[in-house]
């Protein structure tokens, strides 16, 4: 029988990885027990014994590259994760109590990390760089974000006075888009406490008023409703209800703007050690779970997809982040740069290999609005 | 208790139609059976007394547009109506013998009768009007086909020599247009010999092979596929085998295109009426349905759409048959008439109202295609 190690070696080499091999993406391992420990713990082992210093590789998102194409991960099915998965089956954890782990968790985590790491208008989803209508391609992640921004205003048709919800506004940067450049009236809703804050702090005189609050106790009409990367977090069980939600609070001929990374498949939990550090309670929703949970609500106006960028703006957030990190040391330890460095690496990995998409999806009422 | 007529009339005032009133949309009935025989034969019986003249109205298109807004169709529930349903979940209409009955009712109904009602490529789906990338809009029925299958091609990433496959050919337009401008080697499927008389006809040197085969007796590799309106006589029942039979003669760094009509709401049939008379074992799908129909299969590069430009098509379509029919009354019969313009004239009240929508879909298979 092989040992853990030469299991371990030999599902390396099946992607092209060799162990202390000198390629970029070759995996150096500094602990010969990092084998027995993934193979009993799963991929909850596998991020944890990263941030242990066990095993190190020179370019993270070149090898989870290679991991993901040739799905390595699922060379490792551990009673554990089985246990893991079922949880998210039995349990509804994006409800009551589980839901705002992640602000704590994640969030709050500290606004100048994300100031440093982010553009200058915070925005923490994907940028867009590519030409759309009237924009041109964006030359550094600072303009990618402005004309994400403004792509979603012109989607939703945004014009002066309308009244706009975002649902998971973050640090306010779409709310302070919307409000100063196309003139709208604004509410948006976080659960974290350091993001309310913050978009408190820079809303000065624009009509823009941030509740903390949960989603599910909006009851108010809007011109149109966004959501960009908060569905995320809403969990499989929740859908239906989420999405009848945002059908209460639009108005009958408003649009309703869903940006979310989705999977190719559908499944109900996300990775165990994403769950654990980085986003509790997560999951990705797939095409066919928000095509069911839209159906007898929403009509599908528009499904645009582009998750490739995902990845350059993964990449240029973990950029921004090594360079500011000497500023940061004092707040935060290495094992905390050793996890958030495996965080946005290993999500850059999951676009390049795609494996995850990102989509902005425009959905209207049963309504006579034209579209296309 | 309310009779036939006043129970008629109470219903068509929901939706602003009067009887016998002087708006183009106002229905003129002729003869009053006409209630008794919809409430009894629903809405194959509608259809049926308007093709006998036992009703008319100036504008078909708007008075539709005002019953499908005002889901007037629902008023009227039959018995039959519920039979009808009952035997497209029972049967598999779109298999065997019922695959093809719809190239004898519809596609074999006369080549001259499409020429004249069709642009000059004979592009039997929705046109594009509007602008794409480098491509203009389009002035007339005429560009906005051109347009439209220009955009396929570069939605596909088509190259010269690459070798296509168009499941549902028509009169060969797709493939035409791929061989003689991008150079591609093309292979196009129809199930009509009308159509497979008329490609054939057609093609003079280019590399294109048609032939009559239904799609599940494909069995060979291609670079890309497309499927341009064929989709919607699959049925329901049968899209992970039509899925599945792409996925099969697909390379695997091919795309797939995908253009069919879809509906908001996932059903099993089509209406009665033009099941009977138009495309008989048809059927729109929903996202759901398609969604679901390609998990583990494919993934969404791209979900295009544009509904709104098949009311344009439609009404196009209708002004050339129109014009030509004097040409026409030899070989078809008046009540042929009123059946096409029925047709025609529903079929863009659905998208009008908003009921159907247009959908383009690029699929790749799980590799590394970078799409957006």
């Amino acid at each position: 029988m092989l040992s853990f190690k030469e299991k371990g070696i030999a599902i390396f080499n099946m992607a092209d990885i060799e162990v202390n091999g000198n390629d970029p993406w070759d995996i150096q391992v500094h602990n010969d027990e990092f084998y027995e420990r993934t193979f009993r713990g799963g991929p909850l082992a596998f991020g944890e014994s990263y941030m242990d210093g066990w095993w190190s590789v020179e370019s993270l998102d070149q090898f989870f590259t290679k991991i993901f194409n040739n799905s390595l991960e699922e060379k490792i099915k551990t009673y554990r994760l089985f246990l893991y998965y079922l949880k998210s089956i039995l349990r509804n954890p994006q409800k009551g109590k589980g839901s705002i782990k992640v602000a704590e968790v994640h969030y709050n985590v500290g606004n100048n990390l994300y100031a440093c790491m982010l553009d200058q208008r915070m925005v923490y989803t994907c940028g867009y760089w590519n030409k759309y209508k009237n924009l041109p391609s964006a030359g550094n992640l600072d303009e990618a974000q402005e004309h994400k921004l403004d792509m979603i205003c012109q989607k939703i048709g945004l014009k002066k006075g309308d009244k706009v919800l975002d649902i998971g506004c973050g640090w306010g940067s779409f709310t302070h888009y919307a409000a100063e450049k196309y003139g709208a009236k604004c509410v948006g809703i976080t659960i974290s406490k350091e993001q309310l804050k913050y978009a408190n702090e820079m809303k000065g005189d624009l009509p823009i008023e941030y509740r903390l609050e949960d989603y599910r106790d909006i009851d108010e009409k809007f011109d149109c409703i966004v959501s960009l990367g908060m569905f995320e977090h809403v969990g499989y069980k929740n859908y239906k209800t989420y999405m009848k939600t945002v059908y209460k609070n639009l108005k009958e001929d408003g649009l309703f703007l869903l940006q979310t990374i989705g999977t190719n498949v559908s499944v109900k939990h996300t990775d165990p050690w994403i769950n654990k550090y980085i986003f509790p309670n997560s999951m990705l929703p797939s095409a066919t779970q928000i095509t069911k949970s839209i159906e007898n609500l929403f009509l599908i106006e528009d499904w645009h997809n582009y998750g490739v960028q995902y990845d350059y703006t993964l990449m240029q957030w973990y950029k921004n982040f090594k360079k500011a990190w000497p500023q940061m040391k004092d707040k935060y330890d290495e094992q905390f740069y050793k996890m958030w460095e495996y965080y946005l690496l290993s999500s850059a990995a999951t676009f390049r290999s795609r494996r995850s998409k990102l989509w902005q999806i425009v959905l209207s009422k049963q309504g006579n609005i034209v579209f296309d």
